[in-house]
């Protein structure tokens, strides 16, 4: 069975995804990276030719990215800044080799051809509900998972139409103050989920959901 | 050192510190008693002759509720429900002898005289600014702390007027999708506060905030 999948999403405290201000030299806006701190600290960030990092809890949960994956659904103000699909030459914000490896689906009101990237990342671009984007992502996984990649705005209407099976949010300790929400409109979304919190020594608490 | 502390003060995974609608049989709105039940099930809420109940984390937390206060000032929300103040004689939500044992400051512009209850509780009403109560209650607590009892809009002021010295805030696995927000307006709050959290096998999340 192929899952619909959220791994290692990280909100602010006050429930931000992302911060104000996102532009091309800041892809979550005034949140600079502070909402990732916590996975670039990882063993599985750094990876093998980087020893040290974190080995625990946090590390455990960010290896959960890829296996099983086959793959990603994005939205556009994941895929670029605001105003990308005016540039034609806009191949996304991860430079030649994406860290996807899989197609990844744009969802967008501008589509354009399928971009193929080195390393197994080829994006395309659909104008597409929440389900049927998941109906053509998980033709492409060929029975792999589906991941559900952000932003707030995309994981949030994948929660509200009740597309995830699986959702690892990472709720760090800062308090934003602005941006973009991931929780509003989820009323009663823990009914449907089994609900575990776990706080790691870095300071972040991993919430996941999982359908129940 | 008398420092101003909240203690066990719940609220929603999105936030919020009391539902929508609330009400003289509703207290916390739509929310219902769903924030607080991680409390009702500990040791030190069901009292000594009424044996079991969590021994864990969730008690050890609970149950600072008292030692060292000397005072609570709370919100008109939290003394009663909306419109309570037309009522002469609204004697807050806790029967004859309210849990709380100090005076304690109610803040809302439809003052009346203080009022006796039974166990040591006084209330007293205020219409003063968060700095000019803490000094009130302060005085009142006879070098003890002062507790900052709620609701959300009381608790938020306090806070972005940097008058807490510690917070005991309880991120519980629901979401309440309305009612109050409690971090609204707090960007950049962490910056002057030790934050660390730490979850309960219950399912709720402790975070405390300590001045640094």
């Amino acid at each position: 069975m192929s899952l619909a999948r959220v791994q290692n999403f990280s909100i602010s405290l006050d429930g931000f995804g992302t911060g104000e201000g996102q532009s091309h030299d800041a892809h979550f806006g005034h949140a600079g990276d502070r909402l990732h701190q916590w996975m670039f600290a990882t063993r599985w960030w750094r990876g093998h030719d980087d020893p040290g990092g974190s080995g625990g809890i946090d590390n455990a949960f960010a290896q959960l990215f890829d296996p099983g994956i086959g793959a990603e659904i994005m939205g556009a103000g994941k895929f670029g800044h605001p105003g990308w699909h005016e540039d034609p030459q806009w191949q996304g914000a991860w430079g030649p080799n994406p860290p996807f490896h899989t197609p990844v689906f744009v969802l967008t009101h501008h589509t354009r051809p399928p971009i193929e990237m080195e390393g197994g990342t080829t994006f395309h671009f659909l104008d597409a509900s929440p389900a049927e984007a998941l109906e053509t992502a998980r033709e492409a996984a060929g029975g792999k998972d589906v991941r559900i990649g952000g932003g707030p705005t995309v994981i949030r209407d994948f929660l509200a139409a009740r597309l995830i099976d699986h959702a690892h949010i990472v709720v760090v300790p800062i308090l934003l103050g602005r941006g973009v929400r991931l929780w509003d409109g989820l009323e009663g979304l823990e009914k449907d989920y089994q609900v575990e919190a776990t706080s790691s020594p870095s300071g972040v608490t991993h919430v996941t959901f999982t359908r129940r």
